[in-house]
């Protein structure tokens, strides 16, 4: 484990521990009957906790293309198939979660030409590999279609029902998690850019709207898990939650952004919004953490996006300051059992606002914040393949994390999950 | 019409004349016989706009004290009765609404031992002179009694409701409006004094809190008008409102506060607090206006209780700004047609926080604000005696504040009343 990932947040191990594993008590059989005294290796082969990242880079750049490469390399520079498989294997190392972009404006800048070719292309390229997915956002008021604009809201309501309804029912088979609606708290009084969204909320309300969003997914997907995420993390999102609640909305997780490019927040105010936003039961997920490995944004901006610089370097001073910040960020969610996801946006640098906020650098090389996480996520947090014993009655006894696993013996292979923390008990049935 | 109240705000002026007067067609009979060609006289007798200020020096000090007099000057003070008649004429001339102290933690410091007499007097004193009341508030998490502290949170409950209903049905005779419940939007997350009514609401949710507080003052009083009331002004208490909306409490009003101890918050910010909380369709009560003839209070200061000063003078340049931004203030309030009553805290100096809040100064002369408020409520907005004379069909036609009248003609005296803007046609029957 590296140096920063054992010392930083080191509070928040034994909650991490308490939270986060089973002991585990496996008794494995053969035919029925234990299995006593046999040497078994036992590997966790994935984190019931989703670390989540976003996966834009692997979106095909577009079906003509042929196939899935970086859209912001050209495809004369040589090195951007062996760049985009360094970038897919550190993914592939700490992620096992996936947000895909579904920003309308995007999706559909032309009414009735909507880009689901390729996001299936995209989607089935994460399914194949065992990574489950989120969509974000089927509702937003930022990157709108401009020709919403030309529309009634009547019109707008019933164009965002058909387009939350198409792509929900179009990827029901890749994607079972969404964020239904996004920012709800600004929606209605957005003033930065006419949009049809913020006219919409703003004509017939914020539960009007979440409530349109929801029950307009649940029916396109009845199985889908859908959020509610918003960057407001001031008693204004909590009145908006209790608002849904009031109105009976279902709501299958909280979604709380945490982009903090003007500076990390610390464990106390982190630990603050995990017990306000906790009070209301449901799940937490932590959807866009971002933490940077430069200089800050000045504290004076209000929208992030208004933030412009052609050049925001990561820096060694930087870098080091993020891993110890990223380790604490992580540690503190993970201590709190509330936390289900947690999403970091996004791996490498250069992405949104060139924020120097990855966890790799722009060439992909990973700074000690990869690094540090790395150690975490498949080290002191994961249970490599490890020879164990079973005792007379077949059973055996260790502490494990909460996820999936592989117990091998007689060159046979059986799974089992963790999925309770304190004591558990599991049955193991081996070729 | 003071050069202060004539000049400032006055864009306003156009739009407080559509939505507070109407053009009045008033048909006067005798006997059933139009009374054609007749002098009368027209006077206004009361404002429709509630015009309100609190009253809590006019309370008695004590029962035993046998009557009404100041609370904060001794009885050996020889000017005292002098004094409050004169705060009492300045009072009386502006005003038509009155805000009285229900602070939980004053009313029954010891529990089962309520303020109620003392309060009756002083509701009846206002009664008595056509004065309708505001008792403030029912729930609030701040000067709370300190044995609530010692309960659990079932009974703070139950205590809490117990306190409703008694102040609700000891008073249902004198007072008809309350704010049902103060400030939840920071109500369970209140961290700078522990307190019963936090612990509950933090436990219950905000939404079964207000809830509460409604149907046990509803059931107390079922004619009783209700307000919901805060100082929050962010899109905080918007989904606040949407979450009490959408749990189907019925409110009779929401209350804004605005104490600008630390400025006027200026036109632009006002309206859009106007128009962002009009959309809910209900009637806006400015609760608690509050605006400076002194120096401002430092931006930092967040909880504005946490500004203790020995001294806060009223100076001759901060009267005058003062006298601009009052005059500001109220105008752009009565241009909005949601707005029903603005409650002025306090009308002299040297209440809540020392500061130089008042209309009128610590020894009670009037300062320019009070002048110019008295030159628009009692001048400009108002019609004193006038006389006019019916037409050939016995009707008057005349341009008048919505509110009540006086019409005398041939020795006798009838009353009427406007309450509808635009065209209305009203008939008076003269003795």
């Amino acid at each position: 484990m590296s140096d920063v990932a054992s010392s930083a947040g080191s509070w928040a191990d034994e909650p991490i521990r308490t939270n986060r594993t089973s002991d585990a008590t496996v008794t494995v059989t053969r035919g029925g009957v234990p299995l006593a005294n046999e040497p078994v290796t036992v590997a966790q082969t994935r984190h019931a906790f989703l670390f989540g990242c976003t996966g834009f880079q692997f979106l095909p750049e577009g079906l003509e293309s042929g196939g899935l490469r970086l859209s912001n390399i050209s495809a004369d520079q040589i090195e951007a198939g062996e760049k985009l498989a360094r970038l897919q294997e550190a993914w592939f190392t700490l992620f096992n979660f996936v947000t895909l972009p579904f920003y309308w404006g995007n999706f559909e800048p032309q009414r009735g030409k909507p880009d689901t070719a390729r996001l299936l292309a995209g989607a089935k390229w994460f399914v194949d590999r065992g990574i489950p997915i989120k969509g974000h956002p089927l509702t937003w008021h930022t990157v709108q279609p401009d020709w919403l604009l030309d529309l009634t809201t009547e019109e707008v309501l019933a164009e965002q029902r058909r387009r939350i309804a198409r792509e929900v029912g179009d990827f029901k088979h890749l994607i079972h998690a969404w964020d239904a609606i996004n920012e709800v708290v600004i929606m209605p009084v957005f003033d930065r850019k006419d949009n049809g969204i913020t006219r919409l909320c703003r004509k017939i309300g914020r539960v009007a709207t979440i409530r349109m969003a929801f029950e307009t997914a649940r029916e396109a997907d009845p199985g889908a898990f859908l959020l509610l995420n918003d960057f407001d993390m001031s008693t204004a999102f909590e009145c908006l939650i209790e608002a849904v609640l009031a109105a009976g909305i279902t709501v299958d997780a909280l979604g709380l952004q945490s982009h903090m490019h003007q500076g990390y927040w610390g464990e106390e105010k982190t630990l603050d919004v995990l017990e306000r936003f906790s009070r209301y039961g449901l799940p937490i997920h932590f959807t866009e953490s971002t933490i940077m490995s430069g200089h800050l944004m000045p504290p004076e901006y209000v929208d992030l996006n208004d933030y412009q610089v052609a050049d925001w370097p990561t820096t060694e001073v930087g870098e080091s300051r993020q891993a110890d910040e990223v380790v604490r960020h992580y540690k503190t969610l993970l201590s709190h059992p509330a936390v289900k996801a947690m999403t970091y946006w996004d791996i490498a640098d250069d992405g949104w606002l060139h924020a120097p906020s990855g966890l790799v650098r722009a060439d992909y090389t990973p700074k000690p914040s990869y690094e540090a996480m790395k150690s975490l996520i498949k080290g002191a947090w994961w249970l490599a393949p490890t020879d164990m014993a079973t005792d007379a009655e077949g059973k055996l006894r260790f502490n494990g994390w909460l996820g999936d696993y592989e117990l091998s013996a007689r060159g046979a292979t059986a799974t089992f999950s963790l999925s309770d923390t304190g004591a558990s008990a599991v049955a193991v049935a081996i070729g």
